[in-house]
């Protein structure tokens, strides 16, 4: 069936044409992508993917550098923001580690894509090399190809990955990196003000490059992992959740490396981190949630689960005919 | 426990302060009212509130009167778009009938509150008496003491409400009759101007007006009992889910009567009625959700409900003592 024909589903159930708005273009899709209308089919899944930036080294971000790899070392003790969300909708999680710098000493939970411990410093030179820009790309696709979900949320950790995404972000699109930079974590205007310094340089660096190059020159390992999850999940027709503004890049850097993979995205929150409006504006995405929230971690994807499982459901509605219910005459 | 004593929990937990915006600042208002910080304590429920007015004479709906009866009968059967979406989150559901003109021949599924057949014709002279409408807030009180859930959906279906809740919010906040107006089930330019006309005539009938007296003079039966059980519900301590622009009215004269009750509030999604927007506005009320919904029924408002389970769930995080993480040092 197509989106069409899922369209034309729920245009004839009992209720006003349309009026439950993107509530219900976002029924179509999932509909469409995972070719199934039955909402307890759709399982879903969190993966976080983490790694470590050499650019933090320029004091872009709040905490220290030692805190990507003491959150991972939560995640899987479960203390988490995403833990506690991801456990309330039965969501099960997954941590990949894509190359932290200090990695937690138990790593058995932890599923090892590390490219290094931590990019390079991509204000002085590239982030990584090409080669490990395009190996992260496959080991995401080659991870994606492994979930068994239906509904796939990406989240990532990685202490100065807003940079790292803004950087990523202006290279692919253009926009400015004054319009894209933000406060991360929690900066004050001194510290912002010393971030977009940081970054303008780092940009500079470069002119104009393609999608890998772009990857290579500003980072991060886990958003290339994560892109290439994206492209991985939605080449096979999975729903990708598209989480706040790092996960935006990747899912800019996805597109770019597979545009029909977009079809399959479903944006699931404009975060408070300032340049993720700009972003989402420029790949015409308009999300479920606007809430404020500016975590990451997976934790804006995870609140789209429930009400895409909601949307699903409108296909159990009765048509107007099964109900005797009156339709609209033309009125005037 | 204090709204503070719960945000100084959400403070500590393994997040940058203030990460999660208006999603933790739901957290904390859900523990505060609720006295409770387990999501699986905080039991959720629907109440639609069905009626009719006599205001549809005067062709203000894009659908004829009876369908007001034939979408009650839809609910009972379990086919409407709030059943499916109740269903799916497990959340049991409630019909009241506060005065429908044509209800479903089996009504025993159905709590009967009605007042009557139907509002009388508001653009001509009073919807109720004063008397009636005191009773319709009297008995949405006595209703709501009834509710065993913690977390209270309110929902409505009535054939031109939204021209009631129009009228209503305009008596209430002095909004003009042109900026509350709205479309409702579908209305084309042309009947969307005689609807303007038929409510700024009706609207011209009366001066100001205390908030009982507006119910009384524009109606509806079903928004009076709504505004009566929110303000029930909101003086017992439950959490008040607030649903589209008719419930959004109910909201206002709830509050009207009983300014309290309204901290109790969460407002779950902005409309795509228009109007509902400077209602929402004029409250200072910041709703969860902005999907262009406008089917009414509770639709926006169940949506509301998993991300309250999981704003609840965040108090199960980890402490950054007890994960061992580092916290922000001042950076600058």
């Amino acid at each position: 069936m197509t989106r069409a024909d899922f369209q034309r589903l729920i245009d004839d159930k009992t209720k006003p044409i349309g009026s439950l708005g993107r509530f219900e273009s976002l029924a179509v899709q999932a509909a469409a992508i995972l070719g199934d209308m039955t909402p307890s089919n759709a399982s879903a899944s969190l993966t976080i993917f983490a790694a470590d930036h050499g650019i933090a080294a320029q004091r872009v971000s709040a905490f220290p550098q030692e805190v990507t790899g003491q959150m991972v070392a939560n995640f899987l003790a479960g203390g988490a923001a995403a833990n506690v969300i991801a456990a309330q909708f039965d969501i099960p999680m997954t941590v990949v580690d894509c190359g932290i710098a200090h990695p937690p000493r138990r790593r058995d939970a932890l599923v090892d894509l590390s490219l290094g411990g931590g990019t390079a410093d991509s204000s002085t030179g590239p982030a990584m090399s090409p080669e490990t820009a395009r190996k992260a790309i496959a080991q995401g696709r080659q991870f994606a190809s492994g979930i068994e979900s239906k509904i796939v949320c990406f989240g990532e950790m990685g202490i100065a990955n807003t940079s790292a995404a803004a950087l990523l972000a202006h290279k692919l699109s253009g926009i400015s990196v004054a319009e894209l930079v933000g406060r991360g974590t929690g900066l004050d205007d001194t510290a912002l003000s010393h971030k977009q310094e940081v970054l303008e340089h780092a940009a500079a660096r470069t002119g104009a490059l393609a999608p890998i190059e772009a990857l290579a020159e500003v980072g991060g390992f886990e958003i290339g992992t994560m892109a290439g999850a994206m492209v991985g999940a939605g080449t096979s027709n999975k729903l990708v959740v598209v989480d706040g503004f790092i996960a935006t890049a990747a899912a800019a850097l996805a597109r770019a490396i597979e545009p029909d993979c977009e079809r399959t995205f479903v944006y699931a929150h404009r975060s408070a981190e300032h340049g993720h409006r700009t972003l989402l504006d420029w790949l015409e995405a308009e999300p479920l949630l606007d809430l404020d929230m500016r975590l990451g971690e997976g934790t804006g994807a995870l609140l789209a689960v429930p009400i895409i499982h909601a949307a699903l459901s409108l296909f159990g509605m009765a048509s107007f005919s099964q109900a005797g219910v009156s339709g609209a005459p033309p009125i005037s």
